[in-house]
């Protein structure tokens, strides 16, 4: 522990964990407002279970349902959304979903309550926004439990996120149950976004002993749910962990945001359509190669709680659960140059130069 | 991990925690107000450095200081200092000491908004409540992360504590070297305080993974200061993890409450004088005593992350670092019957009986 690092933590989000926690907490509904704007995509939170467990709780109440969420959130999508709740004046939202469901409320509980318009959100200071009560229905992103939200800007090919302490959803309602339905591919691809935020967290230069103690909590419950992954045979414990690791991620990334990984991830999802877990795991060679050189002791401490014995397996479990694009040298340079545009690389140790970007994306896409 | 049980967490409060984090973060002060009602005990805040460090913060700018806080609060007391806030219209409190001057300053951030007396507190429904930045400076108490006040109630010859999410301090500042001053005895009494909240609240009826995160993290930064408390040889290093750990116990006894050390200890308290801490870790035997037949397994994973081979040998830590008053039977039974008024005995796994208490104020009592 260095004793001259200041730590800071701040995550005012009120957390309720566990089987039927929706139908088991009707109150917090009832606190929240008259009239929610449930905000989802096209069909996760009606599969999930979890939209009917908000209509009855909600005991048919009015609310007003916007359920066009794509994945990887739009801007105009947000916009559309927000002009929406304004029109029917919402005065709280229930996002439902994955994480492009909870990033877009964030956004729409933005603009629902200013003249801003969606681009705005990247460069303007959010002074107010509709209280939010996020419930997920994937373990992976942790938006349930951050101040983050990450849209798809296609004018400039890339995603672009914000930060405001504002967007903290004043609830998170975290039932495993409402993940039972997910297909085994798009449980893997979410479960490895959310080991993702709690590698980067615990290797950032922003990491403190609080940060590292949410990201070592998370990568321990996702131990748990390692051979769950690699037999494709998810049961009710192996769910379990892997949302209770997914919200550490959350409370990590709260800390410290992400590192090289996502930075170089976003391109992998732009162009080739890659989940986005997937798409930072794909990687983990060049990743955790680069952090043996800069972070050894933090390295082999993850790879030991992962119960993995070295790094090369490590990253086989990770590599042999997903699909890999090859990528030529002319995209890993056009990546590379798009990647160095994210702060999450200033994040990451040793100091990564745009030559040391370029050769990750050729290591992880020469396979 | 048991999957049926719901796990809550809230915690609202801005934590900076590191050496010189008053004169870093000055912005703090600008943000909550105009015109603070400091809120400190006679000398500690003083003899400390804290209250120089927030006048030099505060630019010698308007603020008013009740400096009259005792050592285990009365309802007389914050009575006064509430007045004194009304008299000058404060808007915020600057709350500067150990556990009294915190817990004080929670009442008065109540009293000074209402039309409350201070029994209220004990019974009424809190509304509101002045925000308040926590300074502490001593590593125990953890009053800076928690809803909780504790006062001392003359007529009930006991203490009594109240709860509200209105009076979490709204930014919790933690510098170690206001500890440097510390004597030992007080550094060890504050140190124990901290250790039986990591304890009890590990051991509670009421503890989650999450509030067992924060135990286990305290413990570990707890077990870096004992030789130095067995040596009465306090360095930087050791008073950064004390307060380290005893911000941990105030995180985790936010989520669970305490449990019975804590009922016992407060007779010892006030009818013996011992200080809180030692107060506590009194009982230490007869509580791990009870413990190893309820949760031995939770029992010698804290003795193994304390460092020590068994429950005997970490007791004798405990035990050979205070001074011990013999209690006679007619005082076990008049303690037993108060302890049995407070509600963190139901908190305590083995359903313990009015004989149970009785039984553990005597084998403490007869050494």
């Amino acid at each position: 522990m260095c004793l001259q690092m200041e730590i800071k933590s701040y995550n005012p989000v009120r957390i309720i964990f566990g089987i039927d926690c929706v139908r088991n907490n009707m109150d917090v509904f009832k606190g929240m407002g008259r009239f929610p704007l449930i905000v989802t995509g096209r069909s996760g939170a009606k599969k999930s279970g979890a939209f009917d467990d908000v209509k009855d709780v909600l005991k048919k109440g009015p609310h007003v349902l916007y359920d066009r969420i794509e994945e990887n959130p739009k801007i105009s999508t947000v916009e559309d959304a927000a002009m929406m709740s304004k029109k029917f004046n919402c005065d709280y939202i229930i996002a439902i979903g994955g994480g492009s469901a909870l990033d877009a409320a964030k956004a729409i509980a933005v603009l629902a309550v200013s003249s801003m318009n969606g681009m705005d959100l990247l460069s303007s200071k959010i002074e107010k926004a509709l209280p939010i009560i996020a419930i997920p229905t994937t373990s992976g992103t942790g938006s349930e439990v951050t101040p983050y939200s990450i849209l798809t800007v296609d004018q400039w090919q890339t995603k672009k996120s914000f930060a405001s302490d504002l967007v903290f959803p004043k609830y998170a309602l975290l039932d495993p149950k409402y993940t039972y339905s997910l297909p085994d591919d798009y449980t893997i691809s979410t479960a490895f976004d959310a080991a993702s935020h709690l590698f980067e967290s615990y290797f950032s230069l922003r990491s403190t002993n609080i940060s590292m103690m949410y990201s070592l909590e998370g990568i321990k419950a996702f131990e748990k749910a390692v051979k769950a992954i690699d037999k494709l045979n998810f049961d009710e414990e192996s769910r379990y962990y892997l949302m209770y690791s997914s919200m550490m991620g959350g409370l990590a990334i709260t800390h410290t945001g992400t590192t090289a990984m996502h930075a170089l991830g976003y391109s992998m999802t732009y162009f080739h359509n890659m989940p986005h877990g997937f798409a930072n795991l794909y990687f983990c060679r060049p990743y955790f190669k680069h952090m043996l050189k800069h972070e050894i002791q933090k390295t082999l401490h993850i790879v030991a709680q992962m119960g993995f014995t070295d790094v090369g397996s490590m990253c086989n479990f990770f590599l042999r659960n997903m699909e890999r694009p090859r990528l030529d040298k002319s995209m890993c340079e056009k990546y590379a140059s798009l990647a160095m545009l994210q702060s999450s690389i200033k994040a990451t140790p040793g100091e990564l130069t745009e030559a040391d970007i370029v050769s990750m994306y050729k290591e992880a896409g020469s396979l």
